[in-house]
């Protein structure tokens, strides 16, 4: 129930770490889309393990293969089924927790829901499921590129190491030149060090991806409970390791008088209403006003370490889980594609929705 | 279509600030819950307007009738109709601004997306329509009582001014006495202060609502897309004014290292798997982990504030926006119960969901 | 959680038939429909109780009131709430069987499923919850005149008593002109003494509606599940008392050869792809084809007749029913608007999901 | 977004006739069920092509691979995706008909409401998409087992041939012992050469499915829209070919008074409250009572024929479609486990939204 997203752009994803595969249906997407499959595997081969020192080992090609809804070339306006075959799949790495709860993961949790558990990767709560939510982002973003809205993510902090340059003073596109998608190559170098260094400990790090969505034009988003901005952040939430989610001024805005705080309008040579400022981040009264939508995600540390950790097993004896597996000492890199996919399928829905309106 | 939240306690609320009345239909309560009017009745007196003079001066006694669903006191599993006629409404007070678009309010984007508005009052937009939900919240809250569940808001920041204290080291039950809804009474008469001062200058300032939810067992909250941090904080962003959201360690944890984050699991005395520490704020993988769920939601300054301001009018002509109406200078002390109900319906929603999977 | 229909026009209907009042909420009426109260009020005049003798003689004026959603004249795109006070409740006259469980009714159903309920009258499970139903069956009716869609449904047969003539022959018109609602005055004379003999037997009987959709353009309905007729499948036997719903040729179809009941396609002289028969009843693959819309519903006979009969009460001791209160002895009459507005909500339903489609 | 059925138990389906494979995905089975691979696998072959004379001729196996959500041989809750390759397509069957509307298939409604359309086979609209639901339905039916609740399908009209003997008074399971699968030997053997015949003069012939639940407990089901009756009657029409829905009495019930219609109830030797008849079809107020649900679903005659006939071609000017591929003269043999599978879907929903009622 829980692994079906979105209204009208549905997607149904399914898979475990490592079973035989996984994949995503996608039922709604318009018909007539040039599905432009090299499109698709850039942004999965973006998010896919092994890309540098800094990202986890696993060897997966993340190839993906279209098992239906589409025609010629284009979409058919029926469901798309998408599959990744999983390739290497070391499950004999994790026969070592198949009786322990490793802390800050899911094993628990799921064990304590469905009284069984898929041990291997950590099974559906991996954060692998995230590659088929690319595949059907990536297809979400070609509609939206239809319409002249592009959306560009990129890591402003990892650790204690903040980017503080506003985003209208980088050059995004840079972010896709070095191994940790920052758009400052500096700071991008310094993130680095920091990564690998905690790699070297053993030890994982936290971090923030922003992300900003321009030519959203008036209109899209609901009101009352599913704000657009609403909506942004269930679905950013619904990424692993996610803690937290703000758009505009955020949590800074907090600070804020509604004097310095307000956008005021003017309208612009073209003729179109404009705000002189936007610490709104794009979004008033959950609606879209036709300026950047920007919002910033928060993410912990991943759980898995290289260290030994106290936990109990399933019997709730005493353990001492050790690290094994291969793993990211800091998820925030390839967790740019995946803050894209979701602000596209997001963003998408709203689009269709809001076509509905037009009666 | 957005007025619709929850799955199988589901609410769809209705009605505008100056409209003949507001309210909401409950579908999904279970049958058999006593109705306790007074108790819900008293939720909504502590959203109401004019509670003190830091709150908007609108008078509404925001009494409630039930129009079905209830008989013989107990919920029959049937739909039930709340309504909450509006009683004061100064449409007039609006006539100025039925044609112009007050800065960062929604008025520009509801014209942008349906043609029309109701402007009296901020119409739909208008935080009246959080007074249902507050009503819906509390049947909510009575039907999490019965399985040992309490929920509990309060004010830890208003502007600069910080609460520092962790949940644990405060006594909760403090926040209800004092106009402020913070849970320490030094800090909450420099709090209301803070905001009566605001209030003078005509202007208004942002705040923060930390919230607890304790006695949620092991289990709820749905994997992939339907976490329960995700469906928190969609609740909570669709709140009026909202920016931001954060649960356990939030954007501080992005900060530490996993060996610093990670919660280890130990048995205690009782038997029960628990964690020594919950950075994970009571969430693993998007399931509950029996330990307490606590989040912060971040609000700006309210819009409305009684200063001239730069705009446009429905034209795209130049106009000044005059403050006038009635309205918080800070939304932090009323938004507790709202916080309080969307945590509500949120978890009540995932037990009954959690009810469905014990097949 | 089953009191709400509709993906994008949706409706959530409440009340009960002796509570304070019954109503609907409906969210997702597009913005701008001109809100014609006498056009809707008109409606639930036809389906009102006590329009002549062989019709319920409870008194309800059935005047609806607008709690929201409506702003000078028109729709907002905001949830419209309508409420219809109940006025003749005569709950006193229910006393009777709040211990037992009258035959073919809901009672028994409902206190196994809930443990509770309202018996006044049937509580939820009266066909008084219909009267919201055309309430918002008018609005969407409203929406689709706009569109050249139009629908009309009238009896075709009560009890033994079948009206064959097809409906391209008859002047559906003159359904309205007459008590029983069958636009052949000479049958509708004949079941009108059918029924009224049935009524004084203190008994009732069964009956169809047949309902012609015109104006529908080609592609409404979606594919594989939420087929066209598969909705209106849905919507017809989710009104009481209905046990079977055939579209186009329907259980006779069966009998034919694929030869026979193939409808070819011709182009016409305007250009538009014509078939030139149409037992397919206007909808190939789940999707409207452009023809008329038709189907027909098959009513049984009212459960509550004035006559003893046998049963148990609530401890499963045997017990007789004695029938008192005010019914229908025969419902078809008064479910002709109420097919309609079902129809209604599932066409504007369509219109809108297609209108999303039009990426 | 029309390819996902269910609530709780939600399955979306994907895969056209001629493409790489089809397949389901299944969200919210519970856990811990013994996934039965030979028990799936028995239904997809009694749905398969090439079971006798009678049926299709094309080739296909319809053996099934699980991708995921199947752990050590139990279902884990998490989602479960099944595929079927598809193995003998013989596309270019279809490429006379690329361009030409096949009376009374969905080919122009697909291109009218598209654009576009996979026209191999039918594409999306091909009933092979039911093999899917086959194998989803098996896996309901494995949930329902546990609980006791059976059902089972069979023939009981082909054409003008009807098998009038109640259902109480068969033996149900001889109907999988004949080809036409009609529970009574002497009748089937007429059936089958009935439809043998129609197929040697190319043509097609409608016919009917009844269907038996057995052993579904009192309060399954929901009020207002989604009866259970409701849902059973939009799953049966979402079929391919169905052209009506009828369930207890059907449309013989209208002919019945009130006094001879109504169920009266009694208390059995056990205590159990029971009906002395049954023409309610074991469902009162849309919540089942503990009787038998029986049903009966009318199909058409397929629309593909082996015989000329006249039509458009898609850019409106006449075309003659000569019946080419492999089909079947008649559906219902095979349609039978289609429709248990989609019965065993509607009732494990409500199974699982009954579950979780229990507050």
């Amino acid at each position: 129930m829980s692994s079906t997203y979105g209204t009208l752009f549905k997607i149904s994803t399914f898979g475990e770490s490592h079973g035989k595969a996984i994949g995503v249906v996608i039922d709604g997407c318009p018909a007539g889309i040039t599905f432009d499959e090299a499109f698709i595997q850039q942004d999965l081969d973006r998010r896919k393990p092994g890309q540098s020192r800094i990202t986890t080992q696993r060897k997966e090609s993340d190839t993906f293969q279209v098992l239906s809804g589409v025609f010629e070339g284009k979409t058919t306006g029926t469901p798309i089924g998408l599959m990744i075959p999983n390739e290497d799949q070391r499950s004999k790495d994790y026969s070592h927790i198949s009786e322990q709860f490793r802390p800050s993961h899911a094993d628990y949790t799921y064990t304590a829901k469905y009284g069984v558990r898929d041990y291997r990767g950590g099974g559906r709560s991996s954060a692998r499921e995230t590659a088929a939510r690319v595949a059907a982002g990536a297809l979400a973003k070609l509609v939206l590129q239809q319409l002249g809205v592009s959306i560009q993510a990129y890591v402003s902090q990892v650790g204690k190491l903040k980017m503080e340059t506003p985003y209208q003073q980088l050059n995004l596109a840079l972010a896709e030149e070095n191994a940790v998608r920052c758009p400052d190559p500096e700071v991008a170098e310094q993130m680095f060090a920091y990564i690998d260094e905690t790699r070297k400990k053993g030890d994982s790090i936290g971090g923030v991806v922003s992300c900003v969505c321009t030519g959203v034009p008036a209109g899209w988003g609901e009101p009352v409970f599913d704000k657009l901005h609403a909506e942004l952040g269930k679905a950013m939430l619904s990424i692993n390791a996610v803690k937290g989610f703000e758009y505009g001024s955020g949590f800074a805005g907090v600070e804020q008088y509604g004097s310095e705080h307000n956008d005021e309008y003017y309208t612009d040579e073209t003729g179109k209403v404009r705000t002189r400022t936007n610490l709104s981040g794009g979004i008033q009264g959950g609606i879209s006003n036709g300026e950047d939508i920007y919002f910033r995600v928060a993410f912990k540390p991943v759980a898995t370490i290289m260290q030994d950790q106290e936990s109990v097993d399933v019997h709730g004896n005493p353990a001492v889980v050790s690290g094994k597996g291969r793993h990211d000492p800091c998820v925030v890199p390839r967790a740019v594609p995946i803050v894209e996919a979701m602000a596209a399928l997001v963003l998408v829905d709203f689009y269709l929705l809001n076509q509905a309106r037009k009666a």
